[in-house]
């Protein structure tokens, strides 16, 4: 049987986000509770049906790290089960009066928080996000319409059955989540283009990915994108501190987009801090200007290209420079919007730092890698955004819905 | 001399947005006051100018609306100056401290309110947008990126140079307004391509503009769309306020946005209502359904093209409904997610409608036209936003930016 064609499974989501805006709060609750009893009821199946995933990823050759990602175990399923929980514990931001006033001629204006309707999630191999990314979408009063990768189709669609079992349980529309089976590139790139149906488009994957979004869809979309984070340490910083957080952001976990990329030293302290940093970090590779390799020997020259390269690995760029002036500038000219710390006791430097770096969350004196939804408080995250429009940083429910204005009046009418 | 190249306009506009970011309010006053001297010191240069736009048009047989819109006098002029003056008077958002907490770890957070950077807007012929685009983008401490129609080159040219002078004089990077000057078709497709350069785009005109925005941009953008905007009567609505209303929403300003289109009336009250419409105007053109023509001889037929139509005219197309359920789904069915209203004694009638008509705004008793900046107490706007994203509803300073997270710690580590 062919799949059910895109155009059709975004009409069915679209019909369903109506619905789902005005549903109470308990209700999407307790749907997403059922749903986690579901995954877990049905975890021998989802776990047969990833077999049949990893059984095909292996004949085609797939890497152990893509492997490692598609791989479910009973463990997995039961934090997936968790999170739909933890989803479901929450805060409801609909329905928030964001505010509101009188005017003059007695009109009574207020802005209500709504959901955006249908939310499109677009991403790769990990059979997760499936779970993680409906229960945030349904919380928030959206339909999910996802489009996972063909490598993890039958785990997805286990899953999806199972959640749409769970919300028809308590009486939720199942086309609150709308799987597209259809895994071609064509029929990603139809997933793009749904404009009738779409309301806001997350890609959640790597760069050629997020290229494919910008180059094709026409849908509205929120990039979370690549963190070339920088720390920049200041000529007035405590050196200890500032060695604790370059060694956390650049090596506590560096395949995320929070993990620091570029080290930005001012040349004040560069003889003092530079050799401490190869030291801690013997397994780092290094690659900085002249600066840098007159001082740490076994750093190697940094490209242009290194610059502006989101490693995801136990690499760092170093730059030295001679003003606070001029790592602002190396800042701005390399950074990728997501997450810029300075290590400094100076307050001017800390204030003029700040506003004059332009990037979704700057940091005083803190490591990089806090830059996520978890460590924000919002609970969960959806992703993390380095776009300025709509969301910008850890998007958690509330960046998933829009607003309304109410405007209330007696029959007034405009002079 | 070749016009400059687009890119290269785009790159000075960024550069002059780093430095209008953290520009103190006062100076942004200064140089909007300043600009306003300029204007009308060089009115005389700016309605010459726009004496050589005329001409062209008249030669090349542009129709008489079209050189309505072009002209200027000098009354318009002093109406720019005025306009810059009024944004000048305006609360600054930028710096506004939207929300901020503390985390259990120590780290503060703070949301802090900042300019977009770049805003590039996309116009047709009405020379005064050149001036009111540059004062809301400088105010909010954007560059103003501007491509005007090729008929009002002339005017925009004038208008821009005074306003860069006065900018210049107080210390402003003349560069916070950049016009591209080239008006060809490749150079506007090139415009909306400056990913490099533009923060957010937004288009000011018809539908054949924001066509091709949908395809061809590649920068981020506000569409700033049709309004199909409905009135419905519902059958506890008192009828002379219902009939205030409807008179003032199509007839008061027939070709804004805001303007009624489409009347949806209950058939409890339409045999009533629907004659008085009639008579009430009778210079509006009236389509409906066979219901509609039957108490209302003098109605065409509506076709399903005339209840999508935004008419801008003198025109209404007319849906007698049997039920609120009804009349929520022809609106949902037909709205462009404008402007939406109900009138109602009904207390459960009004909460449903506005609880589940899907919006911009959703007014109670009330007439669309309300739905502007000015009506709404912005002081401006640079166009009412029917997408979800960003900005929905009548944007004016506050949606010309974004925000940016401060993380300040005292030397957390993540563990």
């Amino acid at each position: 049987m062919d799949p059910t064609p895109v155009p059709e499974l975004g009409r069915r989501a679209k019909a369903a986000s109506r619905l789902l805006a005005t549903t109470p709060t308990v209700l999407k609750n307790d749907a997403l509770n059922a749903a986690a009893d579901l995954l877990l009821s049905r975890a021998e199946e989802i776990l047969e049906a990833n077999s049949a995933d990893l059984a095909r990823a292996r004949d085609g050759g797939v890497s152990a790290t893509v492997i490692d990602r598609l791989r479910l175990t009973a463990a997995k399923v039961e934090g997936m089960a968790g999170g739909l929980r933890q989803v479901a514990s929450l805060a409801d931001p609909v329905g928030e009066i964001i505010d509101g006033w009188t005017r003059p001629n007695g009109l009574r204006i207020r802005r209500v928080r709504v959901p955006l309707g249908v939310v499109a999630i677009i991403y790769e191999n990990r059979p997760n996000v499936t779970s993680d990314a409906a229960a945030l979408c349904v919380k928030s009063g959206n339909a999910a319409f996802l489009r996972g990768s063909s490598g993890a189709i039958d785990s997805n669609r286990g899953i999806v059955s199972a959640l749409r079992e769970g919300f028809d349980k308590v009486g939720l529309p199942g086309d609150a989540v709308v799987l597209v089976e259809d895994t071609s590139r064509d029929a990603a790139l139809e997933f793009m283009r749904q404009r009738e149906f779409v309301d806001c488009l997350i890609p959640r994957g790597g760069p050629s990915l997020i290229r494919s979004i910008l180059d094709n869809a026409t849908v509205p979309y929120v990039i979370d994108g690549d963190g070339n984070c920088h720390v920049y340490v200041d000529a007035s910083a405590d050196l200890d501190m500032a060695l604790d957080i370059v060694v956390n952001a650049k090596t506590q976990r560096p395949s995320v987009c929070n993990a620091a990329e570029s080290l930005v030293v001012h040349e004040a302290i560069a003889d003092r801090f530079l050799p401490a940093v190869a030291q801690a970090m013997p397994e780092v590779e290094l690659v900085g200007d002249e600066e840098t390799r007159r001082v740490v020997p076994r750093a190697g020259a940094a490209t242009d290209e290194d610059y502006r390269a989101e490693f995801l690995d136990l690499k760092m760029s170093i730059r030295v420079v001679q003003s606070l002036d001029a790592a602002i500038e190396h800042v701005n000219e390399y950074s990728t919007g997501h997450s810029e710390a300075i290590i400094t006791r100076d307050l001017d430097a800390a204030t003029r730092f700040t506003d004059e770096v332009d990037a979704a969350a700057v940091l005083v004196n803190a490591s990089t890698r806090f830059v996520d939804g978890e460590e924000f408080g919002f609970g969960a995250e959806i992703g993390i955004s380095t776009q300025k429009l709509h969301a910008r940083g850890p998007m958690g429910l509330a960046q998933l819905t829009t607003a309304k204005y109410i405007v209330v009046g007696e029959g007034q009418v405009r002079a």
